[in-house]
C-alpha cells in the first residue's frame, strides 16, 4: 500500500509520516518511509540544488523538472520494488506537491504539470494521501515559535502559498476517495487517530 | 542566431565550437560560447550529479530529465537573453543530444523525449547544428593516444553508442537544412572550413 502525505511547511505532515510508520512498525508491519524530493543517494543531491538558497535564479520549470527527475528516481529504486514486496510505503510528500507547487503556486501551465507527473512517476498513484491542512496565518506562527529558518522554497512570497493551499484544497475535492482533507490545527495525536481510522477502512490491521 | 554542435564524445566538437567561437570574436561579432549540461551555476550541479561515476544506479528517465533541467535553466537564463540581443550562441550540445543519447541510446519512449525536449526549450530550435561524425571505433583510438578516463555517460556499453550514432545519422537525414552531418576523420582546419562555408550561406560576414 502506497501512502503519501502532503500539505505546506509545518502543517505537520512529516510528524504525522513518522507517527504512521512507526506504528505499523511497532504493529510488526512491513513498512518504509522516504521524503520527496530525497530517499536516494542521486535524489538527496537534486534536494541539495531545489533547496539552496543562493539558486535564487531558478526557473519554475527547471524546478519541476528536478522535482520530476528526483521522483522518477526514487519511484524505481525504492517505492516500486518495495511495493512488490508487500510493504507499506509511506511518502512525505509526492507528485500532488508539484501540482499544488509548481503547477498552482508557480507558473509552469496545469497540462506540462499533469504531463509531467505521469512521466516522471510511470503512472504510479498513491492509494491514499493525507494532506494536513493549516493556512498561512498557522504555519508563520509556527515557524516563528519553532525559530525555523527559511529554505529556497520556503523563501517565497505569501501569495504564493495561499495559491498552493487553494490548489490542495481543490485537489481534496476533485479526489475524495483518494485525498484526505484533515484539520491540521487539531492535537498530534487526534490527527493521528484520524489518520488510522481512515487507513483502517482501507487495511484491515493497521 | 543559434548554432549547436552534437556527435559523440572526442569527435571533435567541442574543438570545433571553440573554434568557430574564436573566429566569430575576431571578426568582431557579438558571441558567447556554452555548453551542456552547464552553462549556469544551477546547471553545472546538475551536470555533475549526471558525470559522476558513483551514480550507476541512474534511470535513463532520470537522466532526460536531468539533462532537460539543466537545459531550461541555461535556455532561459543565457540563451534567449543572448538572442535577444543580437549574438551568436554557440552552444556544444542541445536537445538532439538528447533524442540521440536517452531516445535512441536509452531507454526513454521517443514520444516522450520529443514532447520533453519541447517543454524543456519552450519550443525554441537552433538554426543550424553542425554533427561532427566519427564511429566508435575512432572514438576509442582517440580516447587512447588521449590517455582520456571516463565520466557516467562515457562509461555505457559500445551497442549503446552505436544506437546514439544511427540516432544522429537519423536526426541528419530527416532535417537536412538545419542537421549538417560532417565527416569527423578530416583534418581540424578543413573541418572549420567546411563549417564557415556553411555558415556563410545563412549569415553574410561572417
Amino acid at each position: 500500500m502506497f501512502i503519501t502525505f502532503e500539505g505546506i511547511d509545518l502543517s505537520g505532515k512529516s510528524t504525522q509520516a513518522k507517527m504512521l510508520y512507526s506504528h505499523l512498525k511497532k504493529n510488526n508491519k512491513k513498512a518504509i518511509l522516504v521524503r520527496e524530493p530525497g530517499g536516494t543517494v542521486i535524489s538527496e543531491k537534486i534536494r541539495d540544488i531545489l533547496l539552496d538558497k543562493s539558486h535564487s535564479k531558478m526557473f519554475s520549470l527547471t524546478e519541476f523538472l528536478l522535482f520530476s527527475a528526483a521522483r522518477q528516481q526514487l519511484t524505481e529504486e525504492v517505492i516500486k520494488p518495495h511495493l512488490k514486496k508487500g510493504y507499506f510505503v509511506i511518502c512525505d510528500r509526492y507528485y500532488d506537491s508539484s501540482t499544488a507547487y509548481q503547477g498552482y503556486g508557480g507558473k509552469v501551465p496545469m497540462d506540462t504539470i499533469l504531463r509531467g507527473n505521469k512521466i516522471a512517476t510511470n503512472g504510479l498513484k498513491p492509494d491514499l494521501t493525507f494532506f494536513i491542512d493549516i493556512d498561512m496565518k498557522e504555519s508563520a506562527a509556527r515557524r516563528k515559535k519553532a525559530g525555523k529558518s527559511k529554505d529556497r522554497m520556503e523563501q517565497k512570497k505569501i501569495q504564493y502559498f495561499n495559491k498552493v493551499i487553494k490548489g490542495y484544497r481543490e485537489l481534496a475535492e476533485k479526489e475524495k476517495s483518494r485525498f484526505k482533507r484533515i484539520d491540521g490545527r487539531k492535537p498530534i495525536e487526534d490527527i493521528q487517530n484520524e489518520i488510522l481510522n481512515i487507513l483502517r477502512k482501507r487495511h484491515e490491521n493497521v
